[in-house]
């Protein structure tokens, strides 16, 4: 295993550098940090060590990527978390594919804040769903607190990304039920769903919910019915339960 | 409004100290931060604002509770987010009462993370339910990211705390049926709950579930079904989907 201890390395330059956006789309690299990403399949482009820290050594063993060791303050500056378990794994950037595209679809509609996209990812993945486009204007899915909190699901899913007026296009063109969850007195309760044999479901922006022009232009509006005092679910949640309705009748 | 730029001011001192679990449940005080906090009905103990940034005096005009104004360095010390908006509110706790207990409660074994702490009493109060039972062991409800995650919904709720022994005994005592999400095999799907006339419905730790003592003394082991290749879901998700199960059926 190769030892880093130089800023000026060239593998560590480009690491560091992608911890923005812009550079990641650049290299269609990411960062995934922490040991539980040693138990997904996917085999990563990289994996950097934490000099002195020994806990995950014997399991990386198990891996044929590049391996190497960073010094205490280099890997520092990689982490993102403030207990490290002084592995980070690079990875590269799903593939995705329009052709492959499924029957039941999920549309998200700016998402802004990582934790929620990645908790989206993974109650899509688990609740059986492939395939998720992303609008314009979503936070990246290969942001590091994303694909934390995604837990792995991220490898398994299908993004796609298109802007609004495609989508809209695309959903009528390939004959989807479009479905989106919106707080307004003309959507039914999410119980009387009834799904079509292709079904595009569209959640939205936390604070602006789905765009008036996509809501316009849904077959279906549905709405969470709020039984106590809160004013509204959090975004992920209501994907959860969505979802998971939808697959119920789909069944 | 006071002005406050001196660290030994006694006010400052004391919300310092707020930080701490330890200090809160002292003084039976909590920190709130954001502006969205100005729109719940509870009235604040007290109100900060930051030495020039006036976006919020007018609204804090309508509030009798004290007001003050803190130089940025101290208003930052107390801050904790990144993009602070410039007001801080410090509320009392809530009161707690077991003799005014509903007869759908939610139990929470364990769980760690502030912000699934905060969501899922959001989506508990949103369920329609007002009672939810803390075990030993569990993060803060007045920790910070909790307050902020659960979107005012705290102001709402009625929070009791047991140890495992005695929400086993309450739980026979007073005739609830006890609900638990498990991942185990003899678990039934959730889409099959059979609600009791009373319901006590668990949640457990992140990592490790709900404990072996828990699920053992139960009435009915649920889980929700994993279709994708996810390993599980997330607390919060997974709360939200079983909580409004229950909602659906209860009705």
């Amino acid at each position: 295993m190769e030892f880093i201890k130089s800023k000026e390395n060239k593998l560590y330059k480009t690491i560091k550098k992608l911890k923005t956006r812009k550079y990641r789309e650049k290299e269609k690299l990411f960062i995934a940090e922490g040991q539980k990403f040693l138990d997904f399949k996917e085999t990563p482009w990289a994996m950097l060590l934490k000099e002195g820290d020994n806990r995950y050594i014997e399991k990386a063993e198990g891996f044929t990527c590049p391996k190497y060791i960073l010094s205490e303050a280099l890997f520092n500056e990689l982490s993102s978390q403030e207990n490290s378990q002084g592995i980070l794994l690079i990875y590269s950037m799903c593939e995705s594919s329009i052709e492959t595209i499924g029957h039941n679809i999920v549309v998200l509609d700016r998402i802004q804040d990582p934790g929620n996209l990645g908790t989206i990812i993974r109650v899509a993945d688990a609740a059986g769903y492939r395939d998720i486009i992303l609008l314009k204007g979503s936070v990246d899915v290969y942001n590091e607190k994303t694909v934390r909190s995604s837990m792995g699901s991220l490898f398994n899913m299908n993004f796609i990304y298109m802007e609004e007026e495609e989508v809209i296009k695309f959903i009528d063109q390939e004959n989807y039920k479009s479905t989106v969850t919106a707080l307004r007195e003309d959507a039914i309760p999410y119980t009387d769903i009834i799904p079509g044999s292709k079904n595009a479901i569209i959640f939205g922006n936390e604070g602006q919910g789905v765009s008036e022009r996509i809501i316009e232009s849904s077959h279906s509006k549905v709405i969470i019915p709020i039984y106590g005092l809160a004013e509204s679910l959090n975004v992920a949640v209501a994907a959860g339960i969505v979802l998971y309705k939808f697959r119920e009748l789909l069944i």
